[in-house]
Protein backbone atom coordinates (compact mmCIF):
# COMPACT_ATOMS: atom_id res chain seq x y z
CA UNK A 1 0.00 0.00 0.00
CA UNK A 2 1.09 3.51 -1.04
CA UNK A 3 2.41 5.47 2.11
CA UNK A 4 0.62 8.85 2.32
CA UNK A 5 2.34 10.69 4.49
CA UNK A 6 5.68 10.36 1.91
CA UNK A 7 6.40 12.64 -1.11
CA UNK A 8 7.15 9.94 -4.34
CA UNK A 9 10.48 10.42 -5.88
CA UNK A 10 10.62 10.88 -9.44
CA UNK A 11 14.31 11.16 -11.77
CA UNK A 12 13.50 15.24 -11.62
CA UNK A 13 12.65 15.52 -8.10
CA UNK A 14 15.49 13.17 -6.76
CA UNK A 15 18.17 15.70 -5.41
CA UNK A 16 21.82 14.89 -6.06
CA UNK A 17 23.29 18.04 -4.75
CA UNK A 18 23.39 17.36 -0.55
CA UNK A 19 21.26 14.99 -0.65
CA UNK A 20 21.22 14.98 2.74
CA UNK A 21 19.34 17.84 2.94
CA UNK A 22 16.28 16.23 1.25
CA UNK A 23 13.09 15.59 3.02
CA UNK A 24 9.93 13.57 1.72
CA UNK A 25 7.47 13.97 4.42
CA UNK A 26 4.28 15.37 3.61
CA UNK A 27 3.72 17.58 6.42
CA UNK A 28 7.02 19.23 6.03
CA UNK A 29 6.01 19.85 2.41
CA UNK A 30 2.63 21.60 3.50
CA UNK A 31 4.47 23.79 6.01
CA UNK A 32 6.46 25.11 3.81
CA UNK A 33 3.61 25.41 1.35
CA UNK A 34 1.27 27.75 4.05
CA UNK A 35 3.99 29.37 5.73
CA UNK A 36 4.96 31.43 2.35
CA UNK A 37 1.96 34.16 0.70
CA UNK A 38 4.40 33.97 -2.75
CA UNK A 39 5.44 30.98 -4.99
CA UNK A 40 7.62 31.40 -8.18
CA UNK A 41 6.21 29.31 -11.23
CA UNK A 42 8.73 28.36 -14.25
CA UNK A 43 7.01 28.00 -17.32
CA UNK A 44 7.00 28.35 -21.39
CA UNK A 45 5.20 30.36 -23.38
CA UNK A 46 6.35 30.42 -26.91
CA UNK A 47 10.02 30.87 -27.44
CA UNK A 48 10.57 32.38 -23.55
CA UNK A 49 10.92 30.60 -20.41
CA UNK A 50 9.17 32.62 -17.92
CA UNK A 51 9.80 33.18 -13.93
CA UNK A 52 6.71 34.51 -12.15
CA UNK A 53 5.82 35.42 -8.48
CA UNK A 54 2.59 35.20 -7.32
CA UNK A 55 0.18 34.39 -4.54
CA UNK A 56 -0.61 30.71 -3.63
CA UNK A 57 -2.42 28.81 -1.29
CA UNK A 58 -3.49 25.02 -0.73
CA UNK A 59 -6.30 22.90 -0.07
CA UNK A 60 -5.17 19.37 1.20
CA UNK A 61 -3.33 18.16 -1.93
CA UNK A 62 -3.28 20.52 -4.08
CA UNK A 63 -1.76 24.09 -4.38
CA UNK A 64 -3.83 27.12 -5.91
CA UNK A 65 -3.40 29.78 -7.54
CA UNK A 66 -5.38 32.75 -9.33
CA UNK A 67 -5.20 35.22 -11.77
CA UNK A 68 -6.49 37.29 -14.45
CA UNK A 69 -8.21 35.14 -17.30
CA UNK A 70 -6.29 37.11 -19.82
CA UNK A 71 -2.48 36.89 -17.95
CA UNK A 72 -0.01 36.09 -19.69
CA UNK A 73 0.76 33.20 -17.10
CA UNK A 74 -3.32 31.64 -16.78
CA UNK A 75 -3.51 31.21 -19.82
CA UNK A 76 -0.53 29.51 -20.53
CA UNK A 77 -0.90 27.39 -17.43
CA UNK A 78 -4.71 26.48 -18.43
CA UNK A 79 -3.43 25.59 -21.87
CA UNK A 80 -1.86 22.66 -20.20
CA UNK A 81 1.95 23.93 -20.22
CA UNK A 82 4.52 22.31 -18.41
CA UNK A 83 4.97 23.80 -15.14
CA UNK A 84 7.61 23.88 -11.70
CA UNK A 85 6.39 25.65 -8.84
CA UNK A 86 9.09 27.32 -6.09
CA UNK A 87 8.39 27.85 -2.47
CA UNK A 88 11.38 28.93 -0.52
CA UNK A 89 11.64 30.21 2.83
CA UNK A 90 15.00 31.66 3.59
CA UNK A 91 16.24 31.05 7.60
CA UNK A 92 19.61 32.11 7.80
CA UNK A 93 23.44 32.78 6.45
CA UNK A 94 25.66 30.35 7.77
CA UNK A 95 28.83 31.54 8.22
CA UNK A 96 32.10 28.94 7.68
CA UNK A 97 35.82 28.99 8.65
CA UNK A 98 36.41 28.72 4.99
CA UNK A 99 34.71 30.89 1.84
CA UNK A 100 33.43 27.94 0.41
CA UNK A 101 31.53 26.35 3.64
CA UNK A 102 29.10 29.55 3.79
CA UNK A 103 25.83 28.18 2.95
CA UNK A 104 22.21 29.67 4.19
CA UNK A 105 19.43 27.48 6.09
CA UNK A 106 16.20 27.46 4.24
CA UNK A 107 13.09 25.41 3.78
CA UNK A 108 12.48 25.27 -0.02
CA UNK A 109 9.89 22.98 -2.43
CA UNK A 110 10.02 22.35 -6.15
CA UNK A 111 7.08 21.12 -7.31
CA UNK A 112 6.53 19.88 -11.14
CA UNK A 113 3.57 18.97 -13.06
CA UNK A 114 0.46 20.85 -14.76
CA UNK A 115 -2.04 23.11 -13.45
CA UNK A 116 -6.15 22.18 -14.17
CA UNK A 117 -8.49 24.55 -14.27
CA UNK A 118 -10.86 24.76 -11.14
CA UNK A 119 -14.19 24.81 -13.68
CA UNK A 120 -16.83 24.08 -11.26
CA UNK A 121 -18.75 26.96 -9.93
CA UNK A 122 -18.74 25.73 -6.00
CA UNK A 123 -15.51 24.35 -5.87
CA UNK A 124 -14.23 28.07 -7.49
CA UNK A 125 -15.90 30.30 -4.87
CA UNK A 126 -14.65 26.95 -1.78
CA UNK A 127 -11.47 27.59 -3.45
CA UNK A 128 -11.09 31.32 -3.54
CA UNK A 129 -12.63 31.52 0.28
CA UNK A 130 -9.92 29.16 1.39
CA UNK A 131 -7.14 32.00 -0.25
CA UNK A 132 -9.03 34.95 2.05
CA UNK A 133 -8.82 32.30 5.18
CA UNK A 134 -5.15 32.40 4.51
CA UNK A 135 -4.82 35.96 4.28
CA UNK A 136 -6.87 36.67 7.21
CA UNK A 137 -9.06 33.65 9.00
CA UNK A 138 -12.58 34.85 9.01
CA UNK A 139 -12.30 37.89 6.51
CA UNK A 140 -14.74 36.46 4.18
CA UNK A 141 -17.31 37.03 6.18
CA UNK A 142 -16.48 40.78 5.89
CA UNK A 143 -15.48 41.21 2.94
CA UNK A 144 -18.30 41.84 -0.14
CA UNK A 145 -18.00 38.44 -2.29
CA UNK A 146 -17.30 38.32 -5.54
CA UNK A 147 -19.97 39.05 -8.11
CA UNK A 148 -20.55 37.29 -11.29
CA UNK A 149 -18.61 39.77 -13.36
CA UNK A 150 -15.79 39.52 -10.95
CA UNK A 151 -15.77 35.45 -10.71
CA UNK A 152 -15.90 35.51 -14.30
CA UNK A 153 -13.12 37.35 -15.08
CA UNK A 154 -10.81 35.36 -12.44
CA UNK A 155 -9.10 31.95 -13.36
CA UNK A 156 -8.34 29.82 -10.51
CA UNK A 157 -5.91 26.69 -11.41
CA UNK A 158 -4.74 24.34 -9.26
CA UNK A 159 -1.56 21.47 -9.35
CA UNK A 160 -1.16 18.38 -7.73
CA UNK A 161 1.18 18.51 -4.53
CA UNK A 162 2.66 14.97 -6.06
CA UNK A 163 5.91 15.48 -7.53
CA UNK A 164 7.59 17.45 -5.25
CA UNK A 165 11.61 18.21 -4.50
CA UNK A 166 11.74 19.15 -0.75
CA UNK A 167 14.83 20.76 1.20
CA UNK A 168 15.34 21.47 4.49
CA UNK A 169 18.14 23.18 5.58
CA UNK A 170 18.62 23.96 9.10
CA UNK A 171 22.13 23.30 10.70
CA UNK A 172 24.98 24.94 12.42
CA UNK A 173 28.37 25.75 10.19
CA UNK A 174 30.44 22.41 8.98
CA UNK A 175 33.85 23.14 8.09
CA UNK A 176 36.58 20.26 6.85
CA UNK A 177 38.62 19.02 9.92
CA UNK A 178 41.70 21.07 8.37
CA UNK A 179 39.87 24.03 8.97
CA UNK A 180 38.78 23.65 12.99
CA UNK A 181 41.90 25.11 14.01
CA UNK A 182 41.13 29.03 12.23
CA UNK A 183 40.06 31.49 14.63
CA UNK A 184 37.57 32.50 12.88
CA UNK A 185 34.04 33.24 13.98
CA UNK A 186 31.31 30.91 12.80
CA UNK A 187 27.84 30.64 13.65
CA UNK A 188 24.51 31.62 12.34
CA UNK A 189 22.73 35.26 11.32
CA UNK A 190 19.34 34.38 11.30
CA UNK A 191 16.68 36.04 8.83
CA UNK A 192 12.66 35.73 9.63
CA UNK A 193 9.65 37.01 8.13
CA UNK A 194 7.73 39.25 10.78
CA UNK A 195 4.58 40.77 10.80
CA UNK A 196 4.30 45.00 11.39
CA UNK A 197 1.74 47.25 13.14
CA UNK A 198 -1.01 47.21 10.81
CA UNK A 199 -1.79 49.95 8.62
CA UNK A 200 -5.21 51.62 9.24
CA UNK A 201 -6.95 53.23 5.90
CA UNK A 202 -9.88 54.32 7.61
CA UNK A 203 -9.95 54.93 11.32
CA UNK A 204 -13.45 55.12 12.13
CA UNK A 205 -14.09 51.06 11.35
CA UNK A 206 -14.07 48.79 13.86
CA UNK A 207 -10.99 46.63 14.09
CA UNK A 208 -11.51 43.03 13.65
CA UNK A 209 -9.42 40.20 15.74
CA UNK A 210 -7.14 39.23 12.42
CA UNK A 211 -6.07 42.94 12.46
CA UNK A 212 -5.77 43.31 16.07
CA UNK A 213 -4.30 39.70 16.04
CA UNK A 214 -1.37 40.26 13.16
CA UNK A 215 1.39 41.35 14.68
CA UNK A 216 1.17 40.43 18.46
CA UNK B 1 21.99 59.80 -26.59
CA UNK B 2 20.93 56.00 -24.65
CA UNK B 3 19.70 56.61 -20.93
CA UNK B 4 21.41 54.17 -18.44
CA UNK B 5 19.42 55.66 -15.47
CA UNK B 6 16.56 53.40 -17.75
CA UNK B 7 15.71 49.92 -17.93
CA UNK B 8 14.56 49.46 -21.43
CA UNK B 9 11.10 47.90 -22.27
CA UNK B 10 10.74 44.90 -24.40
CA UNK B 11 7.66 43.06 -25.38
CA UNK B 12 8.72 40.32 -23.09
CA UNK B 13 9.00 43.19 -20.23
CA UNK B 14 6.61 45.35 -21.08
CA UNK B 15 3.50 44.64 -17.92
CA UNK B 16 0.31 44.58 -19.17
CA UNK B 17 -1.44 43.68 -15.66
CA UNK B 18 -1.54 46.73 -14.05
CA UNK B 19 0.64 48.78 -15.82
CA UNK B 20 0.36 51.59 -13.39
CA UNK B 21 3.09 49.50 -10.76
CA UNK B 22 5.77 48.88 -14.03
CA UNK B 23 9.14 50.82 -13.09
CA UNK B 24 11.83 51.30 -14.99
CA UNK B 25 14.00 52.90 -12.47
CA UNK B 26 17.31 51.14 -12.45
CA UNK B 27 18.55 52.27 -8.87
CA UNK B 28 15.10 50.45 -8.39
CA UNK B 29 16.16 47.31 -9.65
CA UNK B 30 19.19 47.44 -8.60
CA UNK B 31 17.76 48.14 -4.52
CA UNK B 32 15.64 45.26 -5.21
CA UNK B 33 18.32 42.82 -6.48
CA UNK B 34 20.69 43.83 -3.51
CA UNK B 35 17.98 43.95 -0.77
CA UNK B 36 17.01 40.12 -1.64
CA UNK B 37 20.02 37.26 -0.86
CA UNK B 38 17.58 34.29 -2.75
CA UNK B 39 16.29 34.35 -6.64
CA UNK B 40 14.35 31.95 -8.54
CA UNK B 41 15.52 30.98 -11.88
CA UNK B 42 13.56 29.53 -14.45
CA UNK B 43 15.48 27.32 -17.36
CA UNK B 44 14.79 24.37 -19.78
CA UNK B 45 16.77 21.33 -19.63
CA UNK B 46 16.11 18.61 -21.81
CA UNK B 47 12.06 17.91 -21.43
CA UNK B 48 11.78 20.18 -18.31
CA UNK B 49 11.09 23.43 -16.97
CA UNK B 50 12.66 24.12 -13.91
CA UNK B 51 12.34 26.76 -10.94
CA UNK B 52 15.21 26.58 -8.59
CA UNK B 53 15.86 28.44 -6.25
CA UNK B 54 19.66 29.89 -5.40
CA UNK B 55 22.23 32.99 -3.69
CA UNK B 56 22.61 36.08 -6.13
CA UNK B 57 24.33 39.39 -5.96
CA UNK B 58 24.88 41.95 -8.09
CA UNK B 59 28.35 43.75 -9.06
CA UNK B 60 27.69 47.21 -11.56
CA UNK B 61 24.31 46.29 -14.06
CA UNK B 62 25.20 42.27 -13.87
CA UNK B 63 23.12 39.28 -11.32
CA UNK B 64 25.73 36.89 -10.57
CA UNK B 65 25.14 32.90 -9.08
CA UNK B 66 27.07 30.73 -8.48
CA UNK B 67 27.10 26.65 -8.16
CA UNK B 68 29.00 23.37 -8.42
CA UNK B 69 30.34 22.89 -11.91
CA UNK B 70 28.01 19.25 -11.45
CA UNK B 71 24.89 21.39 -10.82
CA UNK B 72 21.80 20.75 -13.52
CA UNK B 73 21.13 24.17 -13.57
CA UNK B 74 24.78 25.38 -13.72
CA UNK B 75 25.59 22.98 -16.28
CA UNK B 76 21.87 24.47 -18.44
CA UNK B 77 22.81 28.15 -17.85
CA UNK B 78 26.48 27.41 -18.76
CA UNK B 79 25.62 26.27 -21.68
CA UNK B 80 22.94 28.85 -22.80
CA UNK B 81 19.89 28.13 -21.72
CA UNK B 82 17.38 31.05 -22.50
CA UNK B 83 16.63 31.97 -18.38
CA UNK B 84 14.16 34.18 -16.51
CA UNK B 85 15.25 34.90 -12.97
CA UNK B 86 12.68 36.24 -9.82
CA UNK B 87 13.72 38.40 -7.26
CA UNK B 88 10.21 39.15 -5.06
CA UNK B 89 10.36 41.14 -1.61
CA UNK B 90 6.92 40.42 -0.10
CA UNK B 91 6.02 43.71 2.12
CA UNK B 92 2.33 43.28 2.70
CA UNK B 93 -0.95 42.15 2.52
CA UNK B 94 -3.72 44.81 0.98
CA UNK B 95 -7.30 44.25 2.28
CA UNK B 96 -9.89 45.63 0.98
CA UNK B 97 -14.07 46.10 1.07
CA UNK B 98 -14.46 43.26 -1.44
CA UNK B 99 -12.85 40.15 -1.73
CA UNK B 100 -11.45 40.68 -5.15
CA UNK B 101 -9.78 44.26 -4.79
CA UNK B 102 -7.58 42.17 -2.03
CA UNK B 103 -3.54 42.33 -2.90
CA UNK B 104 -0.55 42.21 -1.73
CA UNK B 105 2.38 45.33 -1.96
CA UNK B 106 5.64 44.10 -3.21
CA UNK B 107 8.95 44.78 -5.07
CA UNK B 108 9.63 42.64 -7.86
CA UNK B 109 12.07 42.12 -10.50
CA UNK B 110 12.13 39.07 -13.88
CA UNK B 111 14.91 39.95 -15.83
CA UNK B 112 15.23 37.87 -19.35
CA UNK B 113 18.58 36.77 -20.76
CA UNK B 114 21.14 34.16 -21.02
CA UNK B 115 23.93 33.79 -18.15
CA UNK B 116 27.68 33.90 -19.30
CA UNK B 117 30.41 32.37 -17.75
CA UNK B 118 32.51 34.05 -15.43
CA UNK B 119 36.31 32.61 -16.64
CA UNK B 120 39.03 34.42 -16.32
CA UNK B 121 40.13 33.35 -12.33
CA UNK B 122 40.41 37.08 -11.19
CA UNK B 123 37.35 38.14 -12.47
CA UNK B 124 36.16 35.24 -11.06
CA UNK B 125 38.03 35.69 -7.41
CA UNK B 126 36.68 39.38 -7.29
CA UNK B 127 32.59 37.76 -8.18
CA UNK B 128 32.90 35.61 -5.26
CA UNK B 129 34.80 38.32 -2.80
CA UNK B 130 31.34 41.00 -3.86
CA UNK B 131 29.14 37.35 -2.36
CA UNK B 132 31.27 37.70 0.55
CA UNK B 133 30.84 41.35 0.58
CA UNK B 134 26.93 40.94 0.17
CA UNK B 135 26.48 38.67 2.80
CA UNK B 136 28.59 40.21 5.33
CA UNK B 137 31.33 42.93 5.09
CA UNK B 138 34.85 42.59 5.90
CA UNK B 139 34.01 38.66 6.20
CA UNK B 140 36.72 37.84 2.94
CA UNK B 141 39.18 38.83 5.42
CA UNK B 142 38.54 36.25 8.55
CA UNK B 143 37.28 33.24 6.63
CA UNK B 144 39.69 31.15 4.82
CA UNK B 145 40.06 32.09 1.04
CA UNK B 146 39.26 29.46 -1.67
CA UNK B 147 41.96 26.94 -2.57
CA UNK B 148 42.43 26.14 -6.57
CA UNK B 149 40.30 22.74 -6.00
CA UNK B 150 37.38 24.46 -4.66
CA UNK B 151 37.27 27.69 -6.83
CA UNK B 152 37.74 24.89 -9.90
CA UNK B 153 35.14 22.73 -8.52
CA UNK B 154 32.71 25.91 -8.86
CA UNK B 155 30.95 28.03 -11.57
CA UNK B 156 30.21 31.72 -11.48
CA UNK B 157 27.86 32.51 -14.14
CA UNK B 158 26.22 35.87 -14.72
CA UNK B 159 23.33 37.81 -16.22
CA UNK B 160 22.74 41.62 -17.21
CA UNK B 161 20.10 43.43 -15.53
CA UNK B 162 19.21 44.45 -18.92
CA UNK B 163 15.80 43.29 -20.12
CA UNK B 164 13.93 43.51 -16.72
CA UNK B 165 9.62 43.84 -15.81
CA UNK B 166 10.23 46.29 -12.70
CA UNK B 167 7.09 46.30 -10.58
CA UNK B 168 6.35 47.92 -7.09
CA UNK B 169 3.14 48.36 -5.80
CA UNK B 170 3.46 50.33 -2.26
CA UNK B 171 -0.80 51.19 -1.58
CA UNK B 172 -3.27 51.51 0.39
CA UNK B 173 -6.39 49.25 -0.39
CA UNK B 174 -8.48 50.32 -3.73
CA UNK B 175 -12.02 49.96 -3.88
CA UNK B 176 -14.53 51.10 -6.17
CA UNK B 177 -17.16 53.54 -5.53
CA UNK B 178 -20.02 51.74 -5.09
CA UNK B 179 -17.97 49.81 -2.35
CA UNK B 180 -16.98 52.75 -0.19
CA UNK B 181 -20.08 52.90 2.32
CA UNK B 182 -19.48 49.27 3.04
CA UNK B 183 -18.55 49.35 6.87
CA UNK B 184 -15.74 46.90 6.33
CA UNK B 185 -11.65 47.10 7.82
CA UNK B 186 -9.60 48.09 5.28
CA UNK B 187 -5.99 48.74 5.60
CA UNK B 188 -2.12 46.79 5.41
CA UNK B 189 -1.25 44.34 7.31
CA UNK B 190 3.12 44.21 7.01
CA UNK B 191 5.50 41.81 6.03
CA UNK B 192 8.98 42.45 6.33
CA UNK B 193 12.44 40.43 6.46
CA UNK B 194 13.86 40.95 9.87
CA UNK B 195 17.22 39.75 11.28
CA UNK B 196 17.57 37.71 14.45
CA UNK B 197 20.48 37.51 16.78
CA UNK B 198 23.38 35.52 15.89
CA UNK B 199 24.07 32.37 16.95
CA UNK B 200 27.40 31.69 17.87
CA UNK B 201 28.74 27.99 16.65
CA UNK B 202 32.16 28.33 19.09
CA UNK B 203 31.46 30.42 21.97
CA UNK B 204 35.53 30.80 22.28
CA UNK B 205 35.90 32.93 18.98
CA UNK B 206 36.16 37.43 19.21
CA UNK B 207 32.82 38.51 17.51
CA UNK B 208 33.42 40.03 14.63
CA UNK B 209 31.60 43.50 13.89
CA UNK B 210 28.95 42.43 11.00
CA UNK B 211 27.71 40.02 13.29
CA UNK B 212 27.70 42.32 16.54
CA UNK B 213 26.00 44.95 14.46
CA UNK B 214 23.63 42.14 12.45
CA UNK B 215 20.39 42.10 14.24
CA UNK B 216 21.15 45.92 15.73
Amino acid sequence: MKDQTVIASTPRTTIRRLPELANRDRTTLHRIVDEAYVCHIAFGAGEDTHCIPTAHWRRGDDLYIHGSNGSRMIKALSAGAPASVAITLLDGLVLARSAFNHSMNYRSAVIYGRFDVVAGRDDKLAALDALMDKIAPGRKHDARPGNEKEINATSVLRIALAEAAVKVSDSLPSDKDEDLALAVWTGVLPLKTTRGAPVHADGNMPVPDYVRNWAE
